[in-house]
C-alpha cells in the first residue's frame, strides 16, 4: 500500500550518503576522514557548562526549556547583528531568521522558492546538503564547473544567455565543500553583475568562511551587494559547536517574512536553550575567541594530511590544496571508482566520502573523493593517508 | 523581482496566526488564553540543571555539542521505546525517528505523502500547525466534523464512499488542539476499520494523551492497529518541556526510513544536547514524575476556567468542557466575529486565538474562539474570563 501512496519528491530523497557517513562518525577503531565535522576534542566545554549553569540560575532560567518565537530569540539575533557588522554586513532584527542550523535555512529557502521542474544553478561540485534540500523540491539543477578561483563565469553567463530563468545560484564561496575552493573577489564581482542582469537570487552559504587560514577574508557577496540579491546563511557549526543546531538567514526583509512562515509549519522554533547558550557565548566574546584557537589546530591537520597526500598519493592522482575549511577534494585517475576504493578503504579501517553525491549530475565522476581532516586525530592523518595512498598505487581491479 | 520568483506554495503559507500568538508569548502586562504552551513555572528547572551538568561531566560530555546521527540518539530511541511499551506500544528502534518538536513530524510526512493536489483528511476544528504542514505542501484538504466523542464516522464514510483515493487522515485522538475532544474507543475501532477499508493512514498526533485529568486512558490507535496504517507522533513539549524541541514519529520501518531521508534535507538532525537531556530524565524517571505532577496542576486551572465561563459567559456561547489537554472551545453568538472581538479583548489587555485557522475552511467559522487555561496564572484565569464575557454580553456592532 505504501509505495502508491507515496509523493513523487520521494524519488529526489535517495541520497543516503550524508547517512552512510553520519553513521561512521563514532566507530572508533576507524581512521576517518568522513564527516565534514569539527573536532570535539577542542569544544569549550567548562566554559559552555559555566555560562548554562549561569543561563539556568538567571530569573529568565524557565525560559530556556520554554517555547520561543518563530523569528528567533531577540538576544541572539542582536548578537548575531554585532557579528555581522564587525564583517562589514549590515542587517536589521527584521532581516534575520534563526535557523535549526543551516540545513534548515536551505530546507525553507526551497520551499519558498522553488515549484517543480524550476531551474536553479549550483557549483559543481557543490555541498551535498545543498544539492539534497533542492532536489527535494524538484527543483532543474544546472552546475557551473569550478576553477581554481570559484565557479567559471563564462560558462554562467553563456548559460544565462540561453534565455531560461533560474531562481537562484547556491554556492559557498569560501573553501567550499567539498572543493575547498574560494570565490576570487573580481568573480565575486562578476557574479553580483550578472544576477543583476538576469534577475536571479544569491544563496551565500558561509560555513568556513571564518576558517581561513592564511589570508585576510575576502569580502562576503553579501557586502558587496547593493541590490538585496544576495541571502546569506550563518551557521555556529563548524567554527564554534554545531550539536545546538542553530544558524541563520540574513536576507530582505520580505524573504525573511516567508521564510519564518515556512519555518512555522516546519519545526515552529528552534530549541530555545541553543538559541540563548550561543547568544550568551557571543556576548561574553567565547566565539571570537574560539574562533581563533580553532584555526591553527585545523590549519596543521591541514598542512599534515598535505604532505601527506604528497608523499603517499601517486602522480596519477590530483588536488588543490585549500587554504581554508575542512576539505581535500581528490581526483583519482579513471580507472579507479571511488565507490570500489571505499570499499576497499573500509577494510582497512579507513574512511572517507565518495564524489559522486556532490556533483549536479551523480554519474558524471566517479573517480572523486572527499577527504575531511577537520575530525581526525592528527596523528592518525598520515597513517590513513599512507593506506589510502597505497592502496591507490597498487590499485588492480578489485 | 522577488514575487514572480516565488514557488506557488508561498500563497499557502499566509498563515500568521501561530506568528501572532507567538508574538503575545511574555507580555507581561496582559492575562493570555492564546498560546497552547505549558506553564513555564512548573518545569524541573532545578533537575535539569543537575541532569546536565552530570552529562556535561561524562567522557560523553562533549557529544552533547557536536553532530549527532538523523535517525536521532540511541540512548533517548530506547528511552522511547520503553515509554511506549509502557502505553502498550511496541516499537523497534528502526521504527523511531527523532524530529525537531512533533511539527517537525507533520513537515517530513506531508514531505514523503503529498504530491500538489492529493487528498488529505483532518478532523474539523484541527490542530493549526498540522493544518499549516499539510496546506504547505499544496494538498486538497477535506475537514470532517467532530461531534462530542470525535470525528464523525458516518461524514467519514459517505466522504470515503465517493470514491475519491485519500493519502491520510491527521487528527490528535486525546484532547485535541482546539476542540479538547477525545475520540472514543468504538470510533478509534471504525476509524481503522475504513482505514483498512479504503487504504489510507492515520496519523496520530499524541501531545496531550498524557495530560488525562480525570479518566484512564483510551488505547491509542497505534495500539489498536494491526495493518501498520498508524503513524504515531509523540512530543514531550507538551507534558515535559517543549523549548528543546524533541518529539517523534514511531511507524513502519519503510516510512521512517523515508521520514529519515526527508530529515537529512530538512535539519540534518536534531540537537544532541536536547536529545541527551530528555533521555537521562526518562531514565531516571523524572519525566514520569513529571507527568504526576502537571496533572493536578492542569486540571485546577481547566476547572477555574470552567466555573468562571459558568459564572461570566452568556446563554448565546457554547463549548464542551474538556476532560484533559490545554483547551477549552467557544462559540459564540454569530453576529460577533472572533476577530472583531479579540480587537476589543486586546484593547482590556486579554488575549485569544480566533477560531477561523483551525478550520479546514477558514471562512466557515467567523464566530469560534480558543481559550488556552495552560499557562494562565491560577489567580488570573477568572479576571480574564470575566473581561471577555462582559465584552460579549454587551457586545453592540463594535
Amino acid at each position: 500500500m505504501l509505495k502508491e501512496l507515496l509523493s513523487r519528491r520521494v524519488e529526489c530523497l535517495n541520497n543516503s550518503e550524508i547517512s552512510e557517513f553520519m553513521s561512521l562518525i563514532g566507530q572508533g577503531d576507524i581512521i576517518s576522514f568522513a564527516g565534514g565535522i569539527p573536532d570535539r576534542n577542542i569544544f569549550p566545554l567548562k566554559e559552555l557548562r559555566e555560562l548554562l549553569n549561569s543561563l539556568m540560575a538567571e530569573p529568565g532560567g524557565p525560559d530556556l526549556f520554554q517555547y520561543g518565537s518563530t523569528e528567533g530569540s531577540g538576544r541572539l539575533k542582536e548578537y548575531i547583528i554585532s557579528f555581522l557588522k564587525k564583517r562589514n554586513i549590515k542587517a536589521s532584527d527584521e532581516e534575520i531568521l534563526i535557523t535549526t542550523g543551516s540545513q534548515q535555512a536551505l530546507d525553507l529557502l526551497s520551499k519558498i522558492f522553488i515549484d517543480p521542474g524550476d531551474r536553479v544553478l549550483v557549483e559543481n561540485p557543490g555541498y551535498v546538503g545543498g544539492l539534497g534540500a533542492i532536489r527535494s523540491y524538484q527543483a532543474d539543477i544546472t552546475g557551473i564547473n569550478l576553477a581554481e578561483d570559484g565557479i567559471e563565469i563564462d560558462l554562467l553567463e553563456e548559460e544565462l544567455a540561453k534565455g531560461r530563468r533560474f531562481k537562484f545560484i547556491y554556492l559557498v564561496p569560501d573553501f567550499s565543500n567539498p572543493s575547498g575552493i574560494r570565490l576570487s573577489l573580481p568573480k565575486r564581482k562578476a557574479l553580483l553583475e550578472l544576477a543583476g542582469k538576469y534577475g536571479f537570487y544569491i544563496i551565500e552559504d558561509t560555513p568556513y568562511s571564518e576558517l581561513n587560514y592564511y589570508n585576510e577574508p575576502l569580502s562576503a557577496l553579501k557586502e558587496l551587494d547593493t541590490e538585496g540579491r544576495v541571502i546569506y546563511l550563518g551557521t555556529f557549526s563548524k567554527f564554534f559547536i554545531p550539536g545546538l543546531r542553530i544558524g541563520w538567514i540574513c536576507g530582505d526583509r520580505e524573504i525573511i517574512r516567508l521564510a519564518g512562515l515556512a519555518k512555522q509549519n516546519t519545526d515552529l522554533t528552534s530549541n530555545s536553550l541553543g538559541q540563548e547558550l550561543i547568544a550568551v557565548a557571543g556576548e561574553k566574546g567565547l566565539i571570537e575567541a574560539q574562533i581563533k584557537r580553532v584555526k591553527p589546530h585545523y590549519r596543521s591537520r591541514l598542512e599534515e594530511m598535505g604532505q601527506a597526500l604528497e608523499k603517499y598519493f601517486p602522480k596519477s592522482t590530483s588536488w588543490l590544496v585549500p587554504k581554508g575549511g575542512f576539505f581535500y577534494w581528490i581526483r583519482l585517475p579513471e580507472y579507479i571508482e571511488s565507490r570500489r576504493l571505499l570499499k576497499k578503504a573500509l577494510e582497512n579501517r579507513v574512511a572517507f566520502v565518495t564524489g559522486n553525491s556532490f556533483l549536479a549530475n551523480p554519474e558524471e565522476g566517479n573517480n572523486y573523493l572527499r577527504l575531511s581532516f577537520s575530525n581526525c586525530p592528527q596523528e592518525d592523518i598520515e597513517t590513513g593517508i599512507k593506506i589510502l595512498g597505497e592502496i591507490i598505487t597498487n590499485w588492480q581491479d578489485f
